[in-house]
C-alpha cells in the first residue's frame, strides 16, 4: 500500500480560512525554504480568494506573487483553486478570458488547477479544463460536496468519471463547508477508485469537526492525497494540521514520512506571522463550530444568518427562516450551500418567511431558477421557474451560460490601454474580475494599502474596529503625579 | 452490527476538563431531566476530581451531590471514575476504606465504577473491584493508554483479559491524554473484542485532535461505548461532543439514534453555564494543541513544565529537558505519563538536567523506583533502584502497596469523633482523602465558599487576573517632544 500524499495549503486556504486571506506574500518568504523542501506532493499557494485579497487589500499585483513564490518553491508543485468560468471571481467569464487566465499562470509557473463549479455544473468547467490540458498542465477536476436527496454517492462517482473523461490528470472531492462524515467520503473514494485511474484528492475543513475523521476514512478507502495546512492557519475553519495528521495515521500502513522537525521549525514561522497577523485572526475559527455541525449548514452561512435576521428584526423567526432552507434548496433544483449559493438561498428563505413564499423573488434566485448560474443538480420547479420568468421578464436558459457571451479580450486590452494601464494578458485577466481594485493599483498611493495591510496596521488589542465601537474611553490620568480626567479617542 | 452507545461525561468530564471541575450541582439540575431521557448508556457524574474540587472549592459534600443527581436522573446508570486503591485521591489507601467508598457510593446509587490505576498494575485495582462486585454493582476495569516500548497492542489486550478475569463488567481504554491514534485503538479494541466477551468502552480527548478519528476508529472495530459531552464542556481538552460524534457516525451502520433536538437544549442549557463559569473557562482549551501533537505528551504536561522550567530560570534548557523526559522514564521502567507521574517525570527530568543525572533525586521519583507505587510497566532500572534506595534508606518492596497498611476505618472513625463531626461511613472515607477540607466544611462560615464559588464570583470580562495583571500603567509618553512619566488606569 503506497503511502498517502499531503498537499499543504498553508500559503492560500490556511490563512484565508483563519486569516481573513491577509497573508502578505513577503511574509510567507521565510517559511519557503522549508515548505519546498518536505517532499509534499503540492504546494497551494495562489487561486481561491487570495487574488481578490491580495490586490485589494494588501495592493499586491496577483501575478508577482505567483512568481514570487515560484521562485521561493522551485522544487514543490504549485497549486491554485480555480472557479471554473467564473476564474477567481463570481461572474461567467468569456472563453477567451478564460483561456488567457490559465495560459498566463501556466507561464508563471502554475502547475495544478483546482477547477469546480458552484452548480456541479461540469460545463462550467470545461474550458478551463480544456485550457489546462492544452498548456501541459494538470487540470485537477473537483466535486463539491453538498447534501442533498438529489446527491448520491453515485451521483457524486459519476460526476469524478466525467471529470476524468474530460481530461483531468486527478479529481478531488471538495468539500468546502466541512460537512463530509467519513463514512460518505469512504464511499465516495472507494467508488472513484474503482472507476478511475487517476490520482483521488480530499480536501475537507475541520470547521465542524469532522475534518480529521473523514481523511481517516479516505485514507482508509485509498485516497491519494489530502490537503493539509500549518498551525495556527490549521485544524478549525482550515485544514487539519500537518503534524496532527501525520499522528492521526500513527501505526497507519499508509503514513507518509514528512520530517517533523522541519514542521516545528514551520509551525513557529507560521506562530510568528499569526501574531504579526493578529488583527485579522480570532480564536474562535479554531474552536469547533457546534451549531454548523448541528444545522449541517457552512459555518459561514449561520453568522451571516444571523447577521440579516437582527438586520431584518427577525431574530425571533430563526427557527422558521432555517426550516425554510430546504424548501428553497428544492425548489431551486437542490443547489448545494456554497458561497454565492449559500447566501442566495438564505435570503431567499428569509424573503419567503418575511413576505409569504417568492413574493420577493430576489434576481440572483431568479438567475439561478432561470439557469443563468448553469444546470441545477436536480430540476427548478416549474412553476418557480415561470414566475421567475414572469417577474424578471427574462428568457430561460438551458445553454451554458458562458455561450451567451462574445469574446472579451479585445475589449479589456483597449480599456486598459485607454487608462493609460499596461494591457498585456495579465493584466487584461485580472482587470477581466476586478477592474477598481486594479486600477487603485496603479493611481492610489502606497499609503492606500499601507493602511489596509495587517503589515502596518495591526494593532495593539483590541483592534481598532473594537475600539471604534466603543467609541471615546474615559480615563484617569496621572501625569507627574497629577491626576486628570482625559478622554480618548482613536483618530 | 449493533449501534455503538454513547456515554455522556458533561457532568463529570465535561466541566473536569473545560471548567477547572468548578460546575456546581445545583447549576447541572436543569439539564438532568433532559440527559436522564436521552438513553445513554451511563451518565458519568461523580468520582475524578469532581469529589475533590466539589468539596474544597464549591463546599458540597460529594454524598449529596451524589443523591441530588441521583434523584434528578434516576433512569439512566450512573458511573464514576475510581483511582483503585487512591479511591479518588493520590495515594494508597487500606483496604476496608476502599470497601467502605464502594459500599457508601453503592448505597447512594452508584451504579458503574471506572476503575484504573495510574501504573496499570492491577494489583491496586483488584480491592476495588471485589468490593464493587460484592455490592452487586457493575465494575469497569480501565486499561490507561500510553505510548512506550513496552506498551504493547498485546500488553493492553491482555491487561483487559487480566481485568474480565478479576470480574470486570466491562472493559474501558482510558486515554487520558487524548494521544490514542485511531490505528492503535482500532487494534486494541479489535484484540479485547476477539478475547473477551463483556463490552469493550472507549474514553478519550479531543486535546491533540485525534478524539473523533480515534473513536471512528474505535467503533469500525466494535467498539460498545463511547464516552461523549455537551458543547461547549467538550471537544478540546474534553471528550468529543454528542452532536460532532453523530455527526461522524452519519451513515454508519453502527450510529446510534440520540435525539438531535434534545441535544440541542442540552448545548444550550450548558452553553448558559459555561457563561456562568466563565472566570474557570478558556477558549484555549477548546482549539487544538498542537505541541501536546509535536512533543506526544499530555497537554498539561508541558504548560506545567514551561512554568516550572521558568521558576528554575531553565526555559533556554527546554529541549534538554524534554530529552530527558523519556530517559527518566526508561529508568523508572516506562512509567505512562499521567497525574501524578508525569509530574514525577518531569520534575526529575528538570533535576537531571540542571545538577547531573539522579544527583537530586526527588522523594517521589524514589518511591516509584522501590515500588511504593506499584509495579511499573517495565523493571526499573538496578543501578536507579540501588541509589534510590542508598538516598532514601527506604527499602524496595514488591507486595502491593496497600498491603503494607493495616485497616483505617476504625481510626477514622476516632479522629472524626474527637473533631465533633459526624462519623458514618460517607464522612470516615472523605476524611481519609481530604481531612482538612472536610474539617472546613464543618467550621468555616459559608463565605468562605462563596468566595470560591463561581457562582458568586464569576466577573464581568476580563477575567480579575487579567484585569489584575493590566493594573494602572506606568507608561513614558512623549507629548510635543517632551517626555512625561505616566500612569494610566482603566475606570
Amino acid at each position: 500500500m503506497k503511502p498517502v500524499a499531503f498537499n499543504n495549503n498553508v500559503l492560500r486556504d490556511g490563512h484565508q480560512s483563519l486569516a481573513a486571506t491577509r497573508m502578505p506574500t513577503e511574509l510567507m518568504l521565510p517559511a519557503c525554504p522549508i515548505l519546498d523542501s518536505m517532499g509534499f506532493n503540492a504546494l497551494e499557494t495562489w487561486g481561491g480568494a487570495s487574488i481578490d485579497a491580495g490586490l485589494r487589500f494588501l495592493g499586491e499585483f496577483p501575478f508577482d506573487r505567483l512568481d514570487t513564490l515560484k521562485k521561493a518553491c522551485p522544487k514543490t508543485k504549485h497549486m491554485m483553486l480555480f472557479r471554473g468560468q467564473n476564474i477567481v471571481a463570481y461572474t461567467h467569464f468569456p472563453d477567451d478570458v478564460v483561456e488567457a487566465f490559465v495560459n498566463c499562470s501556466a507561464r508563471h509557473g502554475m502547475d495544478i488547477f483546482r477547477i469546480f463549479d458552484a452548480l456541479n455544473d461540469t460545463r462550467n468547467m470545461e474550458c478551463a479544463i480544456r485550457a489546462v490540458n492544452k498548456a501541459g498542465k494538470e487540470a485537477q477536476g473537483a466535486i463539491c460536496y453538498t447534501k442533498s436527496p438529489v446527491d448520491t454517492i453515485e451521483r457524486f462517482v459519476k460526476m469524478g468519471c466525467e471529470l476524468a473523461e474530460l481530461g483531468c490528470g486527478s479529481i478531488a472531492i471538495k468539500d468546502m463547508a466541512g460537512l463530509i462524515p467519513p463514512h460518505i467520503v469512504y464511499d465516495i473514494v472507494s467508488g472513484l477508485k474503482k472507476n478511475i485511474k487517476v490520482p483521488v484528492v480530499v480536501h475537507t475543513h475541520e470547521t465542524a469537526g469532522m475534518g480529521a475523521p473523514s481523511y481517516y476514512a479516505a485514507v482508509e478507502a485509498g485516497a491519494d492525497v489530502i490537503d493539509t495546512s500549518i498551525a495556527p492557519f490549521a485544524n478549525g475553519t482550515g485544514q487539519p494540521d500537518t503534524a496532527r495528521m501525520l499522528a492521526v495515521l500513527e501505526d497507519n500502513p499508509r503514513k507518509p514520512d514528512y520530517d517533523t522537525k522541519k514542521l516545528l521549525q514551520l509551525r513557529e514561522i507560521f506562530q510568528d506571522i499569526y501574531n504579526k497577523l493578529g488583527f485579522y485572526t480570532d480564536l474562535k475559527n479554531e474552536v469547533i463550530d457546534t451549531d454548523a455541525l448541528i444545522y449541517q449548514v457552512p459555518g459561514g452561512m449561520l453568522s451571516n444568518f444571523r447577521v440579516q435576521l437582527k438586520e431584518q428584526k427577525m431574530e425571533d423567526k430563526f427557527d422558521e427562516v432555517f426550516a425554510e432552507v430546504p424548501y428553497v434548496r428544492e425548489k431551486l433544483g437542490w443547489i448545494p450551500l456554497v458561497t454565492p449559493t449559500s447566501q442566495i438561498v438564505g435570503t431567499q428563505a428569509m424573503m419567503n418567511v418575511k413576505f409569504g413564499r417568492w413574493k420577493m423573488f430576489t434576481p440572483q434566485a431568479m438567475d439561478i431558477a432561470l439557469g443563468y448560474y448553469g444546470r441545477t443538480p436536480a430540476p427548478v420547479d416549474p412553476e418557480v421557474k415561470k414566475l421567475a420568468q414572469e417577474k424578471s421578464g427574462k428568457e430561460p436558459i438551458t445553454a451554458r451560460p458562458a455561450d451567451l457571451k462574445g469574446p472579451g479580450m479585445e475589449e479589456l486590452r483597449k480599456a486598459l490601454a485607454a487608462k493609460g494601464i499596461k494591457n498585456d494578458d495579465e493584466h487584461c485577466v485580472i482587470y477581466a474580475m476586478f477592474p477598481q481594485q486594479l486600477e487603485d493599483l496603479y493611481t492610489k498611493p502606497r499609503e492606500f494599502y499601507k493602511l489596509k495591510s495587517p503589515k502596518d496596521k495591526i494593532p495593539a488589542c483590541p483592534p481598532p474596529a473594537e475600539a471604534a465601537a466603543k467609541g471615546p474611553q474615559k480615563l484617569k490620568i496621572s501625569i507627574d503625579g497629577q491626576e486628570r480626567s482625559v478622554t480618548v479617542e482613536k483618530l
